[in-house]
C-alpha cells in the first residue's frame, strides 16, 4: 500500500497522510494499522473512507478509531456525546449545514426545521443539532405520508435523500431556507442534488447549490474538527 | 451505609440490593463501589438514583457503570448505540411509551408523532425510537412557537414537560393517542400529569393516566432490560 504520501495544506497548516490498502486486506490488519495511527501523536484525525469491502465489518473499523481522533464524528461515543449534549466531534455534514443556515443571518431559535431523511450520518445528527439551536424539528422519511404537508410549513428544509426532485417549488413556503445534502447524477451524468433547483429558486429565500454547497462545507468542518483535535491534544 | 439489603421479586425472579450511602460520600468512593458492582457476576443491572449531591459529578458516575449493566440506558455508549441503531439498553421511559402506544393496536408506521420536551432522558430518545418505528416525528419544546399548531396535526402526542395543563382538549385531533410522561403536584398535593385529563379525555382515542401510566411502565422496562442483561451475561 501507499504509505507516507504526505500532503500539506498551506491554508490550514494541516498535513495529511493517505494510506491506501489492497481491497483484500484483512479486518484485523486494518484495525492494527488504525491502532498505530491512534498512538501516533502527530496524527489528530483519522478518517476511514467508506464503503469498505464486504469481508470487513465497517462498525468494528469505525469503533477501532480512538474517539479523540474520530473527526468524522460517526463513532458510538461521539454519537452518544451529541445525544447527551456533551462536547465531542459533531458529524461534519450536519455541522456544516448548521453553519450554512447561520450564514444566512436568520436566527434558528423557534424556527420550524423539516429534515427529509433519517440516516445515522445526516438526518439524525441534523435533528439533534437543530434542537440544540432551539429549532422545532420534524423528521420525514420514506414512510412519511404527504411530505408536502410538512415542507409547506417549514422555515428551513434539509434534504438528505439521494433522489432528484424530492423538493419542488410548490412544496415550499415563500422565503424558506433550503439546504440540499443530496448527491445524484442526472441522465447527462452531471451531479445534482435532491432539490428541483429551477422551480425552488424563485420561491426560496436561500438555497444551497449542488455541487458546491454542502460538499465543500463538509470538508471544511472536517478540517475544523481536526484543528480542534490538534489544539486539544 | 446499608448494604446487602436484599429484596426478591417473585414474579420476575429478580433479586435486588439497595445500597444507600451517606450524602457526603466522596465521588471516588462512589465510583469505587460501582466498580465493585460492575465486577460482581451476580449483578446484571445497576441504577444510580438521581439527583446526586452537588459535590458529585453525575455524568462521571453514570459513565462509571459498565455499559453492559447500564439498564437505565443513559450512558454515552448506550445513547450512541440508540443513535446508531445498534443493540443496547434503551432508556426505560421512552421504551415504555413505545410499548404503550403499540398496546393500543395502532400501527406506528407513517403516523405523525409530536413530542413535547427535548430532554436527554425522554424527548430525544423518544424521537429516535419513534423514527425507528417509522413515525414522522416532530419535537417541540420551550422555544416552539404555537405548540397547538403541531399538536393539532398529531396522531400521537407524547408530553414530557413537567407542567400541568400543557395539553388541553382544544389542542388535539379527534382520536389521537396521548402519552403523558409528566409528573406534577397540584394544589392539593395530588400527583398529576402534563395533560388536562378531563378536557382531553372526550377527544382523544387513548390517553395514559397519571399516576398509573408511564411510571409503572418505566419500571417494567427496567425489569425487562435487567432480565435481558442477565440472559446475555
Amino acid at each position: 500500500y501507499i504509505k507516507n504520501k504526505i500532503n500539506a495544506c498551506k491554508k490550514t497548516g494541516i498535513y495529511s497522510i493517505c494510506e491506501k490498502y489492497d481491497s483484500n486486506i484483512s479486518e484485523s490488519e486494518l484495525i492494527h494499522n488504525i491502532h498505530i495511527l491512534n498512538k501516533n501523536p502527530l496524527i489528530h484525525g483519522i478518517l476511514v473512507q467508506l464503503p469498505l469491502p464486504k469481508h470487513i465489518n465497517a462498525i468494528k473499523i469505525i469503533e477501532s478509531i480512538s474517539s479523540n481522533k474520530d473527526v468524522d464524528g460517526y463513532s458510538i461515543i461521539n454519537s452518544g456525546k451529541l445525544m447527551s449534549d456533551l462536547p465531542g466531534f459533531r458529524p461534519c455534514t450536519s455541522y456544516g449545514c448548521i453553519k450554512m443556515i447561520k450564514s444566512t443571518g436568520i436566527n434558528i431559535n423557534g424556527k420550524h426545521a423539516v429534515i427529509i431523511g433519517r440516516s445515522n450520518i445526516v438526518g439524525k445528527p441534523m435533528a439533534l443539532l437543530l434542537l440544540k439551536y432551539n429549532a422545532t424539528v420534524t423528521v420525514c422519511h420514506s414512510k412519511t405520508k404527504n411530505i408536502k404537508n410538512y415542507t409547506k410549513q417549514a422555515d428551513i428544509i434539509i434534504t438528505a435523500v439521494g433522489k432528484p426532485n424530492i423538493i419542488t417549488g410548490n412544496m415550499i413556503k415563500i422565503g424558506s431556507i433550503i439546504i440540499d445534502v443530496g448527491i445524484n447524477r442526472d441522465i447527462n451524468n452531471k451531479i445534482r442534488g435532491d432539490v428541483d433547483f429551477s422551480s425552488v429558486l424563485p420561491i426560496a429565500g436561500f438555497i444551497s447549490p449542488v455541487p458546491g454547497g454542502v460538499g465543500p462545507m463538509t470538508i471544511a468542518m472536517l478540517l475544523i474538527n481536526t484543528v480542534e483535535s490538534a489544539e486539544k491534544s
